[in-house]
């Protein structure tokens, strides 16, 4: 059984992380910490884990987390870059599900997150967690900074067609919308019920921490500058995030060449679904479960391709996919414990 | 023109007496105050009201209330007791929101809101701002206890009863359900989209604050001890409130006699519309207004009369109440600035 | 491996018992029928099985259920009734999620459900399938009536009491409130996602097929006769079951004995969780599992108990329910297939 | 008073010119048909409406509409041109709120709509009711074809650019956002609360009927060709558009001035709000108002600008657009009648 410690528990990919775990055949839960909550069941926080989960949070100093085979951090971006150089070298495997290793160029980093590195010679060495462009980096790795939702279902669409060289990647336009727990489990009147709900907006449009991340990450898929406009915007539901992608061909391509292109890109990732040609994907088609669904299109018959995306953000979006590089980090089957079937309706 | 201040606008009961005032055709928005937005303007925090509304926070000391003819308090309990006294003795009239007048047992007052009770002197002068019930003396009053939103719909569907010794009063029970606004516009947790949406739950079953002042006024109406179980209960929805209030009836009573008490009750009170026996009124034909709809049923034509009660709770259950009140202190028609049609769908 | 035929899959106890029996260890799909999609890939209807149920739907006259070891019926009220008799001759086990045998009382059922019973005979053997008072009759029953939803919750709430004689039997109240799910996967203006959302409203309020159902289980409990008030109510969410339920305490009792009384009463029943005494059960606490949760509370220390129960209405309170019945039928683990953790957020 | 008659009052554009039209001061309601409804008071179908709109429907054939100044067709398509040329030659103004007249290309209306145009020769007559383009000829015109509520969003966010020949034409992108509403109070299962809650899905992405209108409409102000890429959305909420159009920008231009020109285009029209620059319009901040708010962005300053727009689909988008036109048709104030500030929360 691996030993698994998290960091942060307390918010939603926390207690998304403790979900799969908990159900998990190859994992044993061994430690929880939370600064503020030290002593408290995790139970008594989250009903949903009574009589499944019998752990307490504990602070800290008191969790010897170098006892674990690996520490997921749920925690806010610092955290990990503050904690994981000590775990790395007690020979403890690390995935952060925060920003601190996802950003290769340093500066970068420090500039759209605003806190010093603190643990720059590692950034090199993280390896960044999305299985289906990575998973032979993965499975070797010892850090693993786990992709954000909004570039997840960005990469996955674009990718293909940036590989394959067929469209611009000079003016790539993605605009996507998120449930609202993307937001996390913090107190702020933004999001609260009578003001989230009933509503929707886009946020950040003037620019967004998930841009440069995606576009470092998309570049390495072609030698063309690119170019990406990405909008966010907040949809009144819990889950779920769909992304609609814009993109020029610069080829000439039939509808049947650009479907094939994506089945075969995928073929070997279990949770990566492309329905068919001119497919609508739903968000609750993958509600509480691991599998991004996308389709393509072509209005008009035109050469705008528009690539739809979803995914439930808490789980292939966050904690599902950081279970998925626990699952090869250590040699299982990569769909073990993430098979869940989603909740619809 | 009515000059009117409103102390305290940045919650919903706040920006609801904005929106009703604002359009209201014999008031004049004179001062609005906030401690910690000193300067900003209402349209930029409210962006519903751009355009409509001209006025920024001002800082309470900045603000001379003494020269407007009524404020409201949108406050934090305790805040009109702090300022009540001054604007009285200056000539203005005051209508509290809040729950700092609501009770003639000071103690009970003070041990329900863990506060101590700094104008006990008025309190006895008080008006409970309830015109259905109160109708003249709230005319000639200088002060307004603003009923909550829950005991609103708990009095007028059992008062006609009550008065008319048709029922055990001693066995009153009474199932509420809120909309989430009712918790304020307060960043917390437990009302955030995702907590609170997709969700239904109970709240304060061993006890809540609008129990005694309930209990207390329907004493009013009867010799016999009131017991009342009151529980209140979270529904995912912004704006709204349904009471299902059972009683046990003591008379040989009919169907239509029951009906009757009631429209003969209400027949003068613009605001009250009693259904046909039988329907199942919804909240949202009150969204938005100040409308109180509220229908009979007897199941089984057994000793158990039903009343189901709705009502908007930031309209007729806080501030459509409050404006209510201002006309007939002011001697206007009782239903000047209220006639908005509920937003249906 | 058990086979397992469902008879009308469209609808959302229908998907419900596919999202739950094509992750079940023990089973084998093998047929599901609709008299109008015949031929359509059950993923095509609903996208969240694609890659996890190959199965099509096939017209009733082509499938050949006699080969099932067990069948489900997820049909309106009437088709069980119909083809149980040959499918139990055949040696078939029948589990129905419909009305068809959970009224002993065949006049009662023809009353409220305004049809013939064309099976008369069968009535009398149907095993009423409520897991935690009927265990051992499940485990040999060929015919399982699979309970309603408010049945469930009301009498794992109130049979504890009755049976141990502490209430009042005669002036039970039960204040439930229903997801919209329940109203089932029917094209209705009633249900539509703009009449339903951020609305909130009773129904049925005069008369509910659920309260004979209810009644009569609940009067195997007790002598005195049973007199139940049940009004359900419609809440915007998806999924989740809320009941609210009054009883007057008729023995000198103290609250630890009330909780003893539960906790002893459910301790070998693995889906009912006792929550602590004066807890607030949250529906989506359940979501997507078979959990159900309840807790006790007594306001004001008088003679009202209250006692919140909540569930996933498709769920524990129908396909989930239905499955922990074949595990009992069958043999298995009464858990099997059924440990998914409720989804949170 | 203007005597009004509305053709097809059961559905969400019938009930919501039903609330206007009860509160608007220079109108007496005189008719409203409806071929199933016959007899039926208004407000038992629309209990919102109790006690404001005393009418009850009446079959077509039984109301004299000819004896009306103006009626309304919130109707499917196809109803409007069958009638309208009666109503005309009687006298009587027409505005359709259906598609009946808004192509001015007979072909492309019946390849879209796929029925037959029975009024062709109104088609040139018929004036496309959108005030801010058009105010001229509204005022002048017998009949109006109100625009479909995207195209509303789109034609208003695009055109200032389009006039000033700052963008390229032949690559617009809008990605589109409605709330349930659009979709009508119509029984289908895809509309359900539990379909359509907690989800997000696009739409008919391969071709939607309100592409061509637009376009035909934008390209009235630009000599390129115009090309447009529309992706409709839905989002679990009730009422509210958003749309966010992207662009190329083709000149030298500042952020200021953009500002401006956006500023100068609406200076007149009191239901535009030109948001400051960077602001991110929420749908709520128009629920229920007939105020269309719009912001402008420059992602990076680079050269493409987006528009975000934001109505209620149902006013702005709709029936306040309607009225608005008839406001202008009968020599009134555009305002009157339309002044409702939006309901925020």
């Amino acid at each position: 059984m691996i030993k698994v410690g998290i960091v942060g528990g307390t918010g939603y990919t926390g207690v998304e992380l403790l979900r799969l775990l908990a159900a998990h055949p190859g994992v044993e839960l061994t430690a929880i910490t939370s600064r503020k909550e030290d002593g408290l069941p995790v139970a008594d926080m989250f009903p949903s884990l009574r009589g499944r989960v019998d752990l307490a949070f504990s602070a800290p100093d008191k969790a010897d987390l170098t006892q674990c085979d690996v520490v997921f951090f749920a925690t806010p971006h610092g955290v990990a870059m503050a904690q994981a150089p000590a775990l790395l070298a007690a020979g403890v495997k690390v995935i952060d599900l925060a920003a601190d290793f996802r950003l290769k160029d340093r500066a970068a980093f420090e500039k759209w997150y605003k806190i010093e590195h603190t643990a720059a010679d590692l950034i090199e060495e993280a390896v960044y967690g999305l299985p289906e462009l990575n998973r032979e980096d993965i499975k070797g790795a010892r850090l693993i900074a786990n992709p954000g939702c909004y570039p997840t279902t960005m990469q996955l669409g674009f990718v293909p067609l940036l590989k394959a060289g067929m469209i611009d990647a000079g003016s790539l336009i993605a605009d996507a919308k998120s449930g609202v727990s993307g937001a996390g489990r913090k107190a702020e009147i933004g999001t609260l019920f009578s003001e989230a709900s009933d509503n929707f907006k886009a946020y950040g449009v003037a620019g967004h921490r998930h841009t440069p991340e995606t576009s470092a990450q998309l570049q390495r898929f072609t030698e063309q500058k690119v170019g990406l406009i990405f909008t966010p915007h907040l949809v009144p539901m819990i889950r779920g995030m769909h992304a609609t992608l814009y993109a020029r061909l610069t080829k000439e391509v039939t509808d049947e060449q650009l479907q094939a292109l994506f089945e075969e890109t995928y073929k070997d990732s279990p949770f990566v679904d492309v329905m068919p040609f001119g497919s609508h994907p739903e968000t609750r088609s993958t509600r509480g479960s691991n599998m991004l669904r996308l389709a393509l299109h072509r209005p008009d018959g035109g050469n705008t391709v528009v690539i739809l995306v979803v995914q439930d953000n808490l789980v292939k979006g966050a904690s599902g996919q950081a279970v998925q590089c626990m699952n090869l980090m250590f040699g299982l089957e990569e769909t073990t414990g993430l098979q869940q079937i989603a909740l619809l309706p």
